[in-house]
């Protein structure tokens, strides 16, 4: 951890943003509570992504399971590749991240195999950074938590790794609320998981952690966005994996010139640098880089980080990518059940085929209950999934090959109204702890020589808006303040009251909370004179002071809230 | 099942309020998602508790972790404690809990031993409900789901059963926000888990559910709210433990009569009622019935659970509890850490004391860099403490028995400022989901004879707002319904654009998802005359419906949201 996220996280337990979870118990590494400032923070981001997934772009929100059952997994393939390589000492038994180790000894660690890390390992004469023993072999271990559903052990289940897969296994739910039509974008935030082999980076890398994930099922052969005109010039800092170099042009040209893949998938690069930069992400510390070929996922078509400049270097916060059919089709697979879209053609079309169809008679006697659904995986098969003669069929989990006793290739004339065709994922996923995160680092502002902390979080993401004082806790003063801070407060944006110290330890208090006016009370207020019935309200930033007329108050921070500048008071 | 509770759970899948979850998989009993208007209506649910708890209360609010260590439910006596007692069919093995299986032959089957439980199957005959098999021993199954934090299986985690646990071992840290003031009000909502035996009552018994907890830490001596005298006079129907009879009386007489137990906890009771009917539960479908004294947790000083009548009988959805100072006390045994509030007196008093006091010489040698600590668990018990002359400390979870070569109790004459005191809990716990499907409940109006369903969900609490509707999708009318939809839709007030069907079909879907009012735009909309520029409003319960104008549809909105009554319009 550098210096200042040392102390931006000191700032952050020592005002109830981020505490360090179980601290009672002695802590536990990766796992932080959100306290009273945090979490309302947090949540004005969540608001921030809703507002444009949701309100702008009408989308649908869930709110699915944590625990999965196993067969969720074993079709995403969490469990057979969402592992990190780990090597514990021979002596202390401590264990590493096996990639970790050698960084700083070779450029990219995550691509190597266990055995070359063990021989980097020897090389290098890396051993346990906790006693210095030699390290034992490499092994794969697998990142999710895992437990049981239901008594005894036979349902094995697992906290999710991402909300993603809560939405692609409702997908015939979700389909069928969007009446039957593409494009269908579905939004979930909450908690995933990842047990982390030994996190050491604060909340950059957290055993448990948030997400807002965006899911948009298109029509894989219309990957335009009907508002992609309102966007195409705008401006994007891009690393291509063509150069790997920064590069800017509009959202307009990175499409034309096949740098992003397609309209709607670049449309969305551009929404993030919206929400990021409405949040308070410094523009100029963001960029956008494309997964270099290796990095990419084998399935996806296209993907793209949005990183930005931390303490701890370029961070990704955000990922966007084109996902193709890779989740639809793999849950297909593995669940026996149609995942697809109906895509109606403008007139029916008479058209000739191969089709595979199953012979009912020698299936029965065979298959007996089964034989129902097994004749429907057959005519489920293309003829191209006829192999050597034969077909396998997969039902309820189990696989069957199947040979020519069982199914037929006949060729057809039939009019067909449409086809089926699996939806495309078009996927912007949130890391909201991360995110959250950035914000701070970038609003962060410590003045040495003072000694001295604001925060410049943006209005819309402060965690409270207004502090209310008066200048001392007598003479109705506080009366007057307590009613100017019960009248904000209570309408729903978070003030807060403050009647203790010095007017300028209270500004302190405030501005190192990222709070952006504050209203305060004091004998003019309620002596008479030409101020009588006014408050000063100072501005954070500006340090700029106004007088505005008590019963005003509320209607004041409403318009500040809603974009009004202070000048313009 | 009930017939009406099937009813409304086909609705609330074929509609999107919630979904089976993992249903492409076959499902898991007692795992439920929330679909795209359930979700809203969660939110809305969560809200309007935010609302009165952060808003009118001014509570702080957290999140925590949802993977907690071992330790924490060590103290809470969750490892201990949380647990029904299982049986297993010695044919099929399949699992029930075994005080169910009783039902109907006991009057408290929750109340039986495994012994007197395993004597009632013999008596009554009770069987297997699967296969008719013999039942098994009975046995104790706790219900918290188990897992590992980090690699090897060192470290114990479970999910978390409460989110309570989340705020009581943050407490120094609260505190320390509250500035060491209280009262102090902590909210937090989120998941807790239960891994139940053998779920069968759809969303009342859930293995993943949903919270909204209130701790509020008092001091021990001043159970008195400042509020209280603004809802002395409203009534509440108590069902107390002493008489076991319904009794409607003011909060004010419940706490004179010792009906409840003091003025805190009463007028948390009500603030419920208050929540619950402004939800839409139906008061006369509501109840407090006090917890029994052998169903009230040993600590407790009272208890009282909000009860709702529901198809399924009468049924627990908020317990509200005077939990004293067990849940801080034993944190503070468990992990040595002080949890108190330090009580200052009005005027210094000079008190004379018997006092333990540490003899670090004996202690160095013997506990070398432990002895610090040691010594100051020993300064922090009281002469009582001490039994025959020996004392049992707790340091970094190891426990020391001490002999008098440790410490001694002397007699001091000391000037003190004040006393520490362990903050007593009111919790008033709500079963989020309970809640949720309660509301559906008490609004579900199903005419048979018309074969129609109304959902008369409070406008605060409904998932759509406003249904927008063109007569026909074409001459533009479908432009303008687009357009009223934006502008309310983007504003946050949710609403629904349908051009699909009849009018009345758009107005029956409407209906059955409790849309309290319809929009729609017709030919005298954009056709010149009286009604030029106008658009038709309805109202879902009276069925009234008026002209409004185009420009002022969102703004009668916002105002019916605000609690306008659509008659006056």
């Amino acid at each position: 951890m550098s210096d200042d996220s040392a102390d931006l996280m000191g700032l952050c337990k020592r005002r109830g943003f981020i505490y360090p979870a179980f601290e009672i118990y002695g802590g536990v590494a990766g796992m932080f509570d959100y306290g009273p400032l945090g979490c309302i923070l947090k949540n004005n981001i969540v608001e921030a992504w809703r507002h444009i997934y949701k309100g702008r772009e009408g989308f649908i929100e869930i709110d699915s399971e944590t625990v999965n059952p196993k067969d969720v997994f074993k079709a995403s393939g969490h469990i057979d590749n969402f592992a990190d390589l780990i090597t514990y000492c021979t002596e202390c038994q401590a264990p590493f991240r096996a990639d970790h180790l050698v960084k700083g000894f070779v450029d990219n660690p995550d691509i190597l195999t266990p055995k070359q890390l063990e021989e980097e390992f020897e090389k290098h004469d890396i051993r346990c950074l906790e006693c210095g023993g030699k390290l034992g072999p490499v092994d794969e271990f697998n990142l999710m938590f895992k437990t049981h559903i239901g008594p005894g052990s036979a349902r094995v289940g697992y906290m999710r790794p991402e909300t993603a897969q809560g939405i692609f296994v409702n997908y015939p739910n979700l389909y069928r609320y969007n009446r039957e039509r593409l494009p269908l974008g579905v939004i979930q935030t909450g908690r995933s998981y990842r047990n982390e082999i030994a996190p050491r980076q604060g909340m950059i890398r957290m055993r448990e952690f948030n997400q807002m994930e965006v899911e948009l099922f298109v029509d894989p052969d219309d990957k335009d966005w009907a508002r992609f005109p309102e966007i195409e010039n705008e401006s994007l800092d891009l690393i291509p994996n063509t150069t790997l170099k920064l590069t800017t042009m509009t959202v307009k040209e990175a499409v034309e010139k096949g740098v992003i893949a397609n309209r709607v998938l670049a449309y969305f690069v551009y929404t993030t640098k919206q929400l990021l930069t409405m949040l308070g992400i410094d523009p100029k510390r963001l960029r956008f880089r494309e997964h270099e070929k290796d990095e990419m996922a084998h399935y996806a078509a296209d993907c793209w980080e949005a990183e930005v400049l931390l303490s701890y270097g370029w961070t990704e916060i955000v990922g966007i990518a084109d996902r193709g059919c890779w989740d639809l089709s793999r849950h297909s697979q593995f669940s026996g059940q149609d995942l697809t879209h109906f895509k109606k053609f403008d007139e029916p079309k008479e058209v000739e085929m191969d089709k595979v169809k199953a012979k009912n008679k020698a299936l029965g006697p065979r298959f007996k209950a089964k034989a129902k659904d097994v004749a429907a995986a057959i005519e489920a098969c293309k003829p191209e999934d006829v192999k050597d003669g034969k077909l396998s069929v997969t039902v309820d989990g189990e696989t069957y090959d199947l040979d020519g006793e069982c199914f037929e290739v006949v060729h057809v004339k039939e009019k067909i109204s449409g086809e089926r065709v699996i939806p495309h994922v078009i996927e912007p996923s949130h890391g909201l702890d991360r995110i959250f995160y950035s914000i701070l680092e970038h609003a962060y502002d410590h003045d040495e020589k003072e000694d001295y902390t604001v925060l410049h979080l943006r209005p819309i993401v402060a965690p409270i808006k207004v502090g209310v004082f008066p200048l001392m806790e007598k003479d109705g003063l506080d009366k007057v303040a307590k009613d100017i801070y019960d009248a904000i407060h209570r309408s729903g944006a978070e003030a807060y009251y403050d009647g203790s110290g010095t007017i300028g330890k209270r500004y302190a208090r405030m501005d190192e909370i990222g709070t952006p006016w504050c209203i305060t009370v004091d004998y003019e207020t309620i002596e008479d004179g030409a101020n009588k019935g006014t408050v000063t309200i100072r501005d954070r930033d500006s340090k700029d002071q106004k007088r505005i007329k008590v019963e005003d108050a509320k209607a004041i921070i409403d318009s500040l809230l809603a974009g009004k500048d202070f000048k313009d008071l």
